[in-house]
């Protein structure tokens, strides 16, 4: 029987997991006696009931599990802990290490409906349709780090092994060969031996790959290209740092960071969460958007169960709720029809 | 005698450094006399004449300047060296280590002639007005880096000291205090190490600069932030990686790359230089941009030479020719007056 893990956690994550799985539930109909639900504690609230962020109990079912369904860790109440102690961070990074979710996918296209919400023309969005794919098991986030006192200094090492480098590589060429043929790898080569190691290895991978067009573009670059012209990406590969940094931003290329889904992957196994916080401002008053982690079931069904049909379908009712007219409060221009958090998934169980 | 090294470099480097010079010789009149100004090789042009691209009569020639003001290095025939001996790298890390620049400014302002040209919508941009100040030697790009073989890895490091940092933050927080008074400080807190020192020391100054409101953003937001709000910012302050990264994409928040200038200073003693590249595309054909590097050269008599009055009449004169309509080909919309490299200073040359 196929497992979905189902974690919650924090702040808005309480609120948008529950209206997820029922948006998963009524596309998969009568198959849904196939699959098991089953939550799991995760980030804030599980340190204040078991006293750590990422519960042994938890781990272990996420490894068991097909699939994990992630909301939101994190929040004010927890910021005092020593950085790698916060739920965002032992959480996160424990589940992506401890199941080896090496890809990062965020797919990021604009949507009609939503272009006036954006801070960029209308003319540079109309179109704009890339996957952005981060390395997330390796780099600074995980290489040694350190700190010595009198007087203070500290340090962090990125670090990539070939096979890091080329496996999630691979992932981008093969990303890039059922949709637009274009990959665009980025790096900074002429400053990190990792960045050199890196454009070596996509330079070799690039012959199995006759029919992708490869570039290669600088991060500094890279991000101002974002801006200045997204429509020339199609899919974009890099590493963990600046993949974090290059995604948040090519959110606003989405509209809003509400909108923006991701799957981690490690082969057809996956973690899928909106890219977004927990938003504890917001969080229990029914007005967070549910649209990105309802996009993120979506990338579920597709990468771990091969249900193209099914996301499809997810995907084409949030795009036709956005072109009623439907708004949450981060999407809303004033005029909008705006909806709570259950009542927008109401209106994609409608249209579903 | 007040001394300034004038490196023009490659590409478009020897057409806008002469045309900076003439603006300088122009503002100091009578002065001019009194400085003196003298060319040194540097780039793949010193890299063909003597063998490397930091030569080290330049180098020497750099230490004993109160200034240096450079064009732009690099180029396709030179891409086929190894990174570190590239012009890009031998020649700007060399010369930022070697004279220990450790601050780069670059000021972002969005001036209401060019809102227009910009990939944002004009309420957003109108009002942009902040400086990104980069610490630039330290961090990743200076810490030790290797590589091994068999299976193939690489590593570089990011580390920092704390007066490394200290002294950055200080300029930040001086920056600020001469401004709109608020800091950003931007890390990565919740994951490196030096991100935490880094902000536990922001943290420690913060008590000497009490008018200054200090604020804490993470990278990943702040790029986002830059995008979707970026009016919120008066003084960024962060390490060299971020830095890089992040001024790249403020450059589109002043309307064009073609528009940035920069500052990298040890104390008064300062190198300026266009925020833009070599451009060998349109090199030798009187098509680029002069006015980064004309900016550049306003920022050389404030900083080093205390010559507000004369820096503030290059701004005012720039800012003049770009209301009169007046654009080069990297600014220009249909239907607008296209000047050359030559006739741009001209006009500029004539309002100052
Ligand atoms: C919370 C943080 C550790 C995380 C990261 O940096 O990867 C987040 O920014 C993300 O992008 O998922
Ligand atoms: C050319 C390169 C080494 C340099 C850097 O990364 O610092 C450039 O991007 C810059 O910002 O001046």
């Amino acid at each position: 029987m196929p497992k979905i893990a189902v974690l919650p956690g924090d702040g808005i994550g309480q609120e948008i997991i529950p209206q997820a799985v029922r948006v998963i539930k009524a596309v998969l109909g009568t198959k849904e006696a196939e699959f098991e639900f089953k939550e799991y504690l995760v980030g804030g609230v599980a340190i204040e009931s078991v006293g750590k962020a990422l519960p042994d109990e938890t781990l272990r079912a996420c490894q068991e599990a097909d699939a994990v369904l992630l909301g939101a860790v994190g929040g004010p109440k927890w910021d005092h802990l020593p950085s790698p102690e916060r739920p965002e961070t032992a959480a996160l990074l424990g589940l992506r290490k401890g199941l080896n979710f090496y890809a990062n996918i965020r797919p990021v296209r604009m949507l009609p409906s939503l272009i006036s919400t954006s801070t960029l023309k209308e003319e540079v969005l109309d179109g704009v349709d890339m996957v952005v794919i981060r390395e997330l098991t390796g780099g600074v986030y995980f290489g040694e780090k350190g700190r010595s006192d009198n007087p203070r200094a500290a340090y962090d090492t990125m670090s990539y092994s070939e096979e890091e480098i080329r496996r999630i590589l691979i992932k981008g060429f093969e990303t890039a060969q059922i949709r637009g043929k274009k990959l665009c790898s980025v790096d900074k080569a002429n400053v990190l031996e990792t960045s050199r190691l890196w454009r070596e290895i996509a330079i070799e991978l690039a012959k199995d790959y006759p029919e992708v067009e490869l570039t290669h573009l600088l991060v500094d670059n890279a991000a101002m290209q974002l801006v200045r012209n997204p429509k020339q990406f199609d899919v974009i590969v890099t590493e963990n740092m600046f993949g974090d940094i290059l995604t948040d931003l090519a959110s606003m290329l989405g509209g809003s960071i509400g909108m923006l889904s991701s799957a981690s992957l490690n082969g057809t196994k996956g973690m899928y969460e909106p890219a977004h916080g927990s938003a504890p401002d917001i969080a229990g008053k029914n007005l967070a958007n549910p649209l990105a982690t309802i996009l993120s079931a979506a990338l579920m069904l597709r990468y771990t169960f091969a249900m193209d049909e099914e996301a499809a379908r997810i995907e084409a009712a949030v795009e036709k709720v956005l072109e009623q007219g439907y708004r949450t409060g981060d999407l809303a221009r004033p005029g909008d029809k705006v909806l709570g958090t259950v009542e927008m998934t109401d209106a994609v169980l409608a249209v579903l």
